[in-house]
């Protein structure tokens, strides 16, 4: 524990805490490797990179993993790496309204540790906790720059043009459904005639709506999308499956797993909720494949991605790799240039060509705020989407980012993660 | 139709039909590319290649579709490109000695259109209507070199090493099972602590046996293996589980869709019958994961990849694809070399460093005979991969092919698919 600090002629270096929170991505290992790169590369002004083991529990079980005892390599192949390398979490801190002990605890840590940057990189509710230690600093008179870092697949943070992981998670749905459709169309004539595919998205369609950028003209698949944001008519829908095969022979789907009818009932509620109080959802496709077989008849497959769509690091958007790193690199500029209780984020300057720069956002206005996907990116009938959709959407797919393969397997990294030492008793939650 | 066939001086080229037959992967059209790129080197001797419209449907509808009619750059184009690009189907020749008409008409169509060379692109059932169709030609004193191409991501035809298709499925599995590992091992903390993925696979479990070269070592996914070699015990693969989550955190589990208990009864029968009387599977995975989470309580994810893995030509096997088009480009080479009755196949001739060449196999000893894994390669437990296995599967996967790609999408060619005129009376079924 430094006390030297600020003190002329002293060490002047605090160390950086830096977490994973929420569903992991395929790229959020890239923005760790901008962080600790970055953070490298200021070694006159930030001591160690500490990463939480598994986000935020990481800080509160003072389980912090001393990330200078990796290789620059093993570093640099985090770029290219899926999944969270440090461990991440759904742990959600208690208002300190209610329960001051986290609080109080992440203070010790930060302390004992010479804390001097907090970095969270996650989603809303991450964005949530990221404000709290802020307000925390703030509150103890403790000086900590805290930086948030946005993180999710969902792509719902407000005030960020996209959100790293989504782009990916994008590519991958989008790819995914252009070769199935290939494959349902060879078959058509004698075998199956409706393929349904599975997305990720609870509540917004922004993954549902990025299979849409497979299809050129309306004969293309996918030919029907559902979106968690249209209500689910069933016999509207199993009219538009008929028209659709006798027209092209066959008809493909990409459906949201929050696929939900109009009193919000969700097709596929599997009844269980998760620490953050989200129902669990799973199997909409098969529920719809049962639907259009008992009610027309038509032969089937269906195809639940699941995790595989937002780790598949093979297949990453190379615009999303590099805002990935990017959002990381300038987090800890942020921090060195004094900033505090903001969140990096994508600003987009031009649509085509494409271009983006990096913003920033007060974290205030980014916590608990759930950017729904713009009405008018669906189409009027509800099972499209529109231009505007595909001008925002196409550039966020652009490029490819492969990995190094090793016998024919992606060569990706699995770091030594060794804890700094403790100095406190242990947590008691 | 040629009446100077033989005939010193005269136009003594004859035409060729290819057809894609059974479940397309993502290779058959590389064989496509290797018939019709060798065919159109040897124009002196093959006039017109005409693909049949949906197999060997094409033939008996004498729907051909003129390949002549399509750009070198399209034909080359489909060496990257998924799906069976004339359309494939699932549809089995009567015997004759049942129903001669198919056998006539067969015959009819030939003649008209002067077929002097059959390529029939297909996996078992495919290879025994290639036999057929020579023994046909025989009978009828018609001279047609019959070749039959090996393909199928099942991977269980005999008398070759391998069969295209099967490699870039593997690899497939393989690398998405790695990658969705490490998501679930960034969670496990507190979310997710098993994942099942289930593969293709009906009686053999070649494909399951590939997501074994995604483990370095037995803490490394999948930990668990379903094959259908292998009787499901529900209690001991419980313990297995139970066991996995408490030495690693978590357990990732590969599946076959064809796990059965002891008594033959598959975990996922969905109860219909594909056109060749296969049963239709589909869904063991969430049938697992709710024998787990019943038992044992833990939060589960599960995934189905059903058509996204014979179709991901965006990451197929180099080495698959390599050999898709060389046993296309043999099979016209064969013919022209007088061969006929036989299958082109792959032959290794070395594990490591990998070698292969290839080779021929009778059809009469192909159709009809279905290759199972061998027992050797099934750990002594009955969940994993042996060495031997490893040996055999590991070049299989080896190299990527990528395809080019437009706008964040792979840029898959669809060809113009123009029919011959007509010169006959339609078929009546």
């Amino acid at each position: 524990m430094s006390n030297t600090r600020g003190v002329p002629g002293g060490d002047s270096r605090r160390n950086a805490f830096y977490a994973q929170s929420g569903g992991v991505t395929a790229v959020i290992n890239a923005t760790a490797c901008g962080v600790i790169e970055t953070a490298r590369r200021h070694g006159d002004r930030i001591g160690k990179v500490f990463a939480g083991r598994n986000g935020i529990l990481g800080a509160l079980c003072e389980e912090l993993i001393d990330t200078s005892r990796e290789t620059p390599a093993a570093i640099a192949a985090l770029r290219e790496t899926p999944g969270g390398a440090f461990g991440s979490c759904r742990y959600k801190l208690a208002p300190p309204e209610k329960d001051e002990r986290e609080y109080a605890r992440l203070m010790a840590v930060f302390r004992a540790h010479d804390i001097g940057y907090f970095f969270y990189n996650g989603g809303g509710d991450s964005q949530d906790t990221a404000h709290k230690v802020a307000e925390l600093g703030e509150r103890e008179g403790y000086p900590i720059a805290c930086i948030g870092i946005p993180k999710t697949v969902d792509n719902d943070l407000p005030l960020t043009d996209t959100c790293p992981g989504f782009g990916s998670v994008a590519k991958y749905v989008a790819v995914s459904i252009r070769e199935a459709a290939l494959d349902v169309a060879s078959m058509c004539e004698t075998s199956t005639k409706v393929f349904i595919l599975e997305v990720m998205g609870r509540h917004a369609g922004w993954i549902a709506a990025a299979a849409g950028l497979a299809q050129h003209d309306r004969h293309d698949a996918p030919h029907l999308i559902l979106f968690p944001e249209t209500p689910f008519d069933e016999e509207d829908f199993l009219k538009k499956v008929r028209e659709t095969v006798e027209a092209n022979g066959y008809c493909v789907i990409a459906a949201s797993e929050g696929t939900r009818y109009a009193d919000g009932r969700f097709l596929a509620e599997a009844g269980t909720r998760d620490a953050f109080g989200h129902a669990q959802l799973g199997g909409v496709a098969p529920v719809l494949a049962e639907i259009v077989n008992s009610a027309l008849g038509y032969k089937y497959h269906w195809a639940v991605a699941d995790y595989l769509q937002r780790s598949a690091r093979h297949i990453a958007s190379g615009i999303d790799v590099e805002q990935a790193y990017a959002v990381g690199e300038a987090a800890v500029e942020f921090a060195l240039a004094g900033k505090n209780a903001v969140m990096t984020a994508v600003v987009r300057t031009c649509d085509k060509p494409y271009g983006w720069r990096i913003g920033e956002a007060p974290l205030k206005r980014v916590a608990n705020v759930e950017r729904r996907m713009p009405k008018a990116y669906i189409r009027k009938d509800g099972y499209g989407i529109t231009a505007a959709a595909r001008r925002y959407l196409e550039p966020l797919i652009a490029g490819e980012a492969y990995p190094r393969y090793v016998n024919g397997l992606p060569n990706y990294v699995s770091l030594k993660n060794a804890l700094a030492p403790k100095k406190l008793e242990p947590w008691a939650a």
